[in-house]
């Protein structure tokens, strides 16, 4: 087990993404600022993607302009594309982030590209940010399984997750989009990237559809990961399982982590707070278990 | 990790005694009948306690009564005395269950006698039992902590497993009564119980309050346990923290364990159909996510 863990806080990206209210840009700040005020050092903030295909997004830049950035937390940004990357860097973004699935059909169906045409995307991005001295995060997904294929290969795990790593993307997040992956599976692809990839430069960013998130965590953390995206309050959802749960609660993992004696940083009575908040302001209660406990 | 894996479903009693709505004596039976035909092996069927504390159990002779007991399934009832263990054997009950706590201010608020007091209570039903040809389980709860005393010495979980086994109990059900372990606590405490009972004696039965549920099965698991208490739909809620969520659901627990590769005998599909039929009784939403995404 790791001493130390540190979260990428995805909530007000990946989470708030897939949420059906948009809770609107100045509460997505005042979300953001709360966040980093509870000791997490990664934030994910925004997406530069089409506002026509993910309208939760289309404030990206006065949510950039808008938040209090804290010093030595990251805010990396979401960018599909060349346009996208141009955008997050008007909006004085530091960190980016690229995502490619593991699936040929995923990847298809997702951003009508196949895999190596989405790669291929990158390297221009890739080489841009190397002279903005900007850092690059490299999301894969379907990682455990994909909704349209079924079974991922795990060669092709591996091989997108080396490619990505090849280009410079300084961290790579292993992502099981439709949480369908069980701890043997999810250890075993993550012992398959690290034996190409240094297991520092990984992170596991597990959904939580069928209720194996965090059992998938600690598998992982056995492995010897030390990099777990989390979304505060659960929040987000699954397209591909309507009603289903999104995001593994930041919560609940660090609730983990720390009674495993593994540090974060993280100060969790103010990070339930913050995911009891948002909850409110999505219409619903929190989807973090011990986020609910802390307030009973 | 072991090959297989007994789930002793705990829904009918743990879950709906804990649960705010009725469902009524002729559910309860269907409940147990659609259980019986899922390949469980173990069905916790009612509680032989004082109706006055505990209205939702006042028809356990009924219940005994009207379900259609299957060869090669043990169906234990609750009893908390000598009165009720002879209410349950003219029920018709072959298997009863025991309980007491580790934290004696548990104990003392929850059942108003000490642990000591408990287990020479419980010394005469063994001895009827021995007699009766019936078979006895033992419940050990707050064995990961309690809500009046917070922390529980090991050495006091051990002693209570330690005697209810040598007073002839064939299994011990080691229960996190309010969902607050982490998965070292929860294998630290399975080891050092194991070191006085064999394993194969043991049963684990976590809540999941806290959302660890399912990465203490895990870490148990890795232990070696080899008897998990679940309640499909996770039907049951929490007395010390208002709106939490009960046991670990049942579909949940045995998604992961497929997914190890550990054999079950149970027809998942048929055990998220009865889960998704019990939560529409209960009037919400099913607590399983594995049988939420089934339906999905």
């Amino acid at each position: 087990m790791p001493a130390a863990v540190r979260i990428v806080e995805v909530g007000p990206r990946d989470g708030l993404q897939n949420e059906k209210i948009d809770i609107g840009t100045a509460h997505k700040i005042e979300l953001i600022n709360r966040l980093s005020n509870t000791g997490l050092r990664s934030i994910e903030a925004a997406a530069f993607v089409s506002p026509k295909w993910v309208p939760q997004m289309a404030d990206a830049s006065d949510v950039m302009a808008g938040i209090t950035r804290a010093p030595g937390i990251r805010y990396p940004v979401l960018v599909p594309n060349e346009a996208g990357y141009a955008r997050a860097l008007a909006a004085g973004a530091t960190e980016v982030a690229v995502f490619t699935a593991a699936s040929e059909t995923f990847n298809l169906k997702n951003t009508n590209a196949g895999i190596d045409e989405s790669l291929a995307r990158f390297a221009p991005i890739l080489e841009r940010a190397k002279q903005d001295g900007i850092q690059v995060r490299g999301y894969v997904s379907t990682v455990l399984g994909c909704p349209y294929q079924g079974d991922v290969p795990l060669r092709d795990v591996v091989r997108v997750a080396t490619a990505l790593h090849a280009m410079g993307c300084y961290e790579i997040s292993l992502g099981d989009t439709i949480g369908i992956g069980t701890p043997a599976k999810a250890r075993a692809m993550l012992s398959a990237v690290a034996s190409e990839v240094p297991m520092a430069a990984l992170a596991i960013h597990f959904h939580d559809t069928w209720g194996q998130a965090l059992a998938n965590v600690l598998a992982c953390l056995e492995e010897g990961v030390t990099v777990v995206d989390a979304a505060v309050s659960g929040a987000g959802g699954c397209p591909y399982a309507k009603g289903a749960s999104g995001n593994v609660a930041s919560e609940d993992v660090v609730y983990m982590l720390h009674g495993l004696g593994i540090h974060t940083g993280i100060d969790l009575p103010k990070l339930a707070d913050t995911g009891r908040w948002l909850a409110r302001l999505l219409g619903r209660e929190t989807g973090s278990k011990a986020g609910k406990a802390m307030a009973a």
